[in-house]
């Protein structure tokens, strides 16, 4: 099978043990994660091969992630080395009412100075089934963005399928341009947006009351589709968050004409949410290649999801049985 | 008072910790465990004399464990020193939908090898007010369900308390004979037998539609204790999963007419599942014992099993006045 | 700001990690507590100016004390140095149903041998607003209880507020008086008081009938403010324990003629309990300085109390905007 | 074999873990030690039959301490419960240039506090063929100087070999005797002392130039014999502290006429230090009694000593085919 | 460039922390670790490509061991799944005068049970330069010496460099065969032996007095090139023990005439000890292929195996420039 | 007494426990610290008052890094707050020949934005006796070179003893201006100098051959106060590197005419090196303010140093009576 290949920053996240504040921790748990390297990670342990593009200074610590990568079975042969620095963010878990927090210290790394013209495309997308992309990458730098544009527009070319994941974050989207000056054109290429009705306002000025009433959700979902005829399924998860460690979590699916919903799932304690929205990314496109059906496609998303809250680490590592032992109902009696 | 005799295999626990999973974790706790030893251990810190019967290797790991028996104030007179290696798991704690994952490699241990004939027997039991044994050891291997069938005549002749506890394990079994080969025969001497309805079909044959309705189980007990007279109390735990760390439990006896049930308890979070069965005997022979009644004796076992669930590591170490607390309900109020 | 002035013993604590036992722990994570130091951090997180006053042992856990109290911003100028040892208590911490333990080992501490005329009440008291104190101190001994006479007279003579947290314990009281004794003196020229209608019959010796009930409740309270008519404010918290690590929490206050009371918050799981009760004065401490509304002041003192619960140690370390955040219904959405 | 008897307190040891200093230490290891148990710990594990009075409080710390001692095969039965708290001591291990550092905080404790006609001596020494106890008990308090002389005096009218290391600590001694009123008494039943030049003169006020002059040594302890003629054997051991991880190590024993030395033994780096001299101690006993030999006994003590070095913990748990390796010239070699 | 080829067993190690004995320790770390799995993690830190062949159980701890080499660049396409565990030993580490000691349990491992006729070899060493395999593999059954066999053929036949380290072992060659009857036919084709004068002896018989005599050297090596023609380089390393921690390393290279000597290195402290002999293999096949000269060749060799004795974990991971700069007199200085 | 005011960066530090190398480690231990600033917490220690002067994001790193230097009771009434980031350095601890590397990602930190002007210097040196800088400072950015000859000016004008530690760092000095266009500017109003004749070389272009020659040395040094007749006093360490975790340390300084040379200290093992330098300044501080005589303060100075390689952290910790104590010839001598 062709690889599936993702593009996007990976950071070091440093993460304080047993909920500890930031000020009382002397120590910190390290391990890295990207929302586009999270996806390749989890499609790996599904059993599919695929490969990451970003790029590491060319120091020891830009060589742990890749060591990082490559334990978890994703090609690194494509990673560009230089720069001055590997972005890095800070994470201090709560618990019950205290939320999580989490500092970016992003800047300047390595990523963020990425040019365009230096990535040699055609050959990655060569081997190619599909290619997945984040709104973080073009919110990130110039750099960043034209990297991924270029990124798009050959797999594009080559009829590759190709994803985007709008995750809008406001506070990224430094460096002189808007969300809505640079994301219609990358998203018009795409086969498969991760999208809420929110992120229609915000990233494309698509306008809608209550976007939470069903009705006008798939109103929404109908407007993207003619402004973008490309797209033909728009995926994304609800979340209740009961606490911190308590959430209840679906998925829904537009397939261009209804809203396919899975079921809903409790989820605590929480393990670790970081990273859940990229599982369930990785949980589609896996059902999408394999299972060919979109009922299916959206359990599996939403269960590998669910899966990951219960694993430490930014990125899903349940294996395929372990998704569907859990759609089948198992919700964790002890096998010996 | 004299000692209640136990007589089993104890391994070598390595559990990931922090719900870290197997490829995740560069460390494991170690602690040691076995069905038969925990609840040697459980009872001696319900201040009974206890002595339990095993074979270790002869090397510093085999000392470890004596040292772990001997700590928790278990006889460690009578254990065989021989053989090649200790038998080991590696358990994976899960969390919320993730089940926990246990992973045995106990084949070609020191137990495994033990040989009838070698242990004083007559000895053992001359001190000793009850015998406990459960369905692992006759599935281990031919040598180990000869020695536990010694031990039963022995107890038995003597007129000593024989309790079994038939946990039924499929991954056993390897050595040639079936449950149904060899289990009534050791069913047979019991006074005590600790089996749910579904044990009574696999290994004893003892068929029945519905056993989840009481007055199927009424019957499926009565005819058990029609083949194997001897049998006077059945007990079980009846365990609700909602999810790993969180369940429900409760307690049932048969004593020949009817079925005495205990309160049910909610325990979440879990601490550590593993034992629980264990603790719930524990808990069921002091109760017979000490208490002489059988609804303060399945109560006593039930909260004693609750307990467990709070606790790191594979036996109970809760005291008397613990278990008799959480009885009277104290559900976790601060202790200063 | 003036100052926010608090008196009594800060201790070592010596917990069990991971929720092990006594009898199973290998090592001790250490930190420090004490009733009045906690309010003085947590107020000091405020940002309100604190100073606390005890008495240390001369020697490296004395400064190790003393600078802890330092890092979380409290003034250490006037903490005296002497005795022979530093007050500890040991914490085993439950979960679900099995509760937390403390072992108290907290005599002839440096503490527990404080004199009278030792302490320059009139100089630390100059640049203050606020005085606070607990029942433990008179509790400790004949000195301690003196030390709080003498900085309760010169607060109420400099006509500084006073605040007093009854907090019975029994297991205190050991040194030939008894609370009805020596703190009706104490608590005459108190402003505020931390009580529930119980502490008003053992303490005070006013009795009543079903205090539980909220119409009796207003009876023992005018009772109180009769007897004491120094007292404006009668303060408490109310505390549902569904098990160790699962609480319901609210609070209440009595401003002279009726019971203002706080929303319920559910805290599930708890991280550490002990300070709750810290945390809540603080909180209304600063919900009077700086809110000025007895309904904001207590919604402030609950939610403080609140957040504490979800933080390791005994004091609340949680800043003004995190409690605000709570106060409108962030229950622990995830911050990045 | 009979057993060996000890008497002497027992202390929790709370230490910093990687040679922290007290300020920067969030937590402590955990373990139990005592001069006269380190003995017997040491002797159990060299395979012979001990058993351990002391005094512990009446409550899990006490029961965690009893463990500790059960689990080093230790015979706990006669053990007293009661009292107010477990002596404890904290640790700061030194590295290099920096000395190590102990804080001690055992006043009041259960074994301070004990009293004379409590122990049942006359049973306790009935099956055993040894009793060691050292100066440190009678520095404690009237009631520990007494008890050690009821068992010395019971142990030399039976005929046990008693042993006595005077183990002189200025900071202890102050309930109002001096070792000179006290010691005598107690060693003029000794058959063995565990003593240097300068314990003869500070205790027994035996005055001497040079005494580190071998010529002078001699004297002193002729002097010391001709003073106590009980006494049939004085051992001490020889330390050069190069820093506080390198050790020089040697050890020798005064016959009656002549000083037989050991070989002498470097050691680097050190992992734990504490306990050298009750390894020492354990090692002579067991050199005494089984290999019936002055140069082999003082050889069999000082490797004993010396390994202890090599151990985190206060007690020496080598093996006898470990020191008997290391006196035949194994000095680290790795053993597959 | 090509690949180096490694067959053999890869086991999982459990060692205690900070020097703990056996019967301290609570947990252990885990890694993975195997004579010739070493050498290839060791030659991909170099850069170069490498392959290793082995057996693993068809569960989560042989998938772990499979991301362990994976993370360190060896490719790991041809491993086989299948069997029943996975062997592991036991690591306890020592301390000056106290040796580490190792416990073996790798008996009915995955690997132990390997079958000839069942590894794709020609395939395997189509792309290969190297082929290395150790005298452990043909020690531990005779399917393991078959296959071990079937790749010394295919990879001679084919011209590939092959380098067998005879690692004799006493406790392993159990199952019927002796050294002298296996390893000669695997020798007689092999281009490099890793062999002391000792081992001579004991595999092939070849008599000599005082090894440790340079001439005897000689006459012994000259005498197994007779007996082994295609024998062309003997190496080996010698190491003094000052103790556990504290060794001197030199290595020398017989190259059919003389016996060429590298600098003699101290390492004090030793980090991890195992892997030392490894490692200095991996850097002389480093040194042959990549810097041609006997005299660079044995200095990159032991400056490899130094450096590996400051690394935690089987497996030296130092890269070339640190090899080179210890080669260079870099002893340790700060690098900013 | 009036203060000492240090001015500079403040790093969070994340250095690899164990020794492990950064492709191994799962966690990082974290604290803070920078060249100015360890000397203000080591002379806290030493018990005189200190304040130091830097710039920290407005964010809980921030914070944290303000918590540790008030734990350690330096004066953070000064701090700015601002910028983007916490300059953060990877420490990876070395053994034996394997060096420590360092890995600095300071870039765009909050220091490195500083603007001159921003600082009150006229108020902050009011109440000062010494005002301590170093070339790192300079080397940073063209603001924190501005800030700090801002604040070397008003120290000087006010007749603070100013002292200035060169320093230099190759990899810093990358924003425009060499050493030579910046540093004799700051120099020249120097009392004090931490130099090495090969600092004259590079950074004062003061030329000579063979600098390790004491002769040669003596007129570097003159040739530096022909320069600059400000300064009075030139010190610095000498350090002969045996091995990573050993080496040789003394001091010297030189008075005007002559060279004075501290005793040499052997450290084996040092914990941590990094900081060595500060304290060496921080105890010359000292010795000139309290001992006021140069051969006591050069060697209060290197004791110092020494002390603080035992210690973990940047920082010296030691108290004044240990300082005294090593001088003494304490050597790691156990203290009950």
């Amino acid at each position: 099978m062709k690889k599936i290949i993702t593009f996007g920053e990976v950071m070091m996240r440093l993460s304080t043990p047993n909920h500890a504040r930031f000020e009382q921790s002397g120590n910190f748990n390290a391990t890295f994660g990207g929302g586009e390297a999270n996806v390749s990670i989890s499609l790996s342990h599904f059993g599919l091969r695929t490969l990451h593009v970003t790029r590491f200074p060319d120091n020891p610590i830009g060589y742990a992630a890749t060591d990082f990568l490559r334990s978890n079975k994703v090609d690194v042969g494509s990673i560009q080395y230089g720069g001055d620095r590997m972005g890095l963010y800070f994470l201090e878990t709560g618990s019950s009412v205290r939320p999580s927090k989490i500092i970016y210290d992003r800047k300047n790394s390595s990523f963020d100075h990425i040019q365009p013209g230096t990535i040699d495309w055609e050959t990655i997308l060569e081997d190619a089934s599909w290619f997945h992309w984040t709104g973080i990458t073009p919110a990130i730098s110039k750099g960043a963005a034209d990297c991924c544009k270029e990124a798009i527009d050959i797999a594009h070319k080559k009829g590759i399928t190709v994803s985007g994941d709008l995750n809008y974050r406001k506070n990224l989207w430094q460096y002189g341009k808007t969300p809505k000056e640079v994301m219609p054109e990358l998203i018009s290429k795409c086969d498969v947006l991760v999208a809420s009705p929110w992120d229609a306002e915000t990233i494309m000025g698509i306008k809608s009351n209550y976007p939470e009433l069903e009705e006008n959700e798939v109103k929404i979902y109908q407007e993207i589709i003619k402004q973008f005829p490309q797209v033909k399924k728009i995926i994304s998860t609800h979340r209740i968050t009961v606490s911190s460690n308590h959430n209840l979590l679906s998925g829904q699916l537009f397939n261009g004409n209804s809203i396919i919903k899975s079921k809903q799932y409790e989820i605590n304690p929480i393990v670790d949410r970081i990273g859940g929205g990229d599982a369930f990314v990785a949980g589609y496109i896996y059902g999408d290649l394999i299972l060919k059906n979109d009922q299916n496609a959206i359990e599996f998303a939403v269960a590998s999801s669910v899966l990951k809250h219960t694993i430490e680490g930014d990125a899903n590592i349940s294996k395929v049985d372990e998704v569907e032992s859990l759609i089948n109902g198992n919700n964790g009696k002890l096998k010996r």
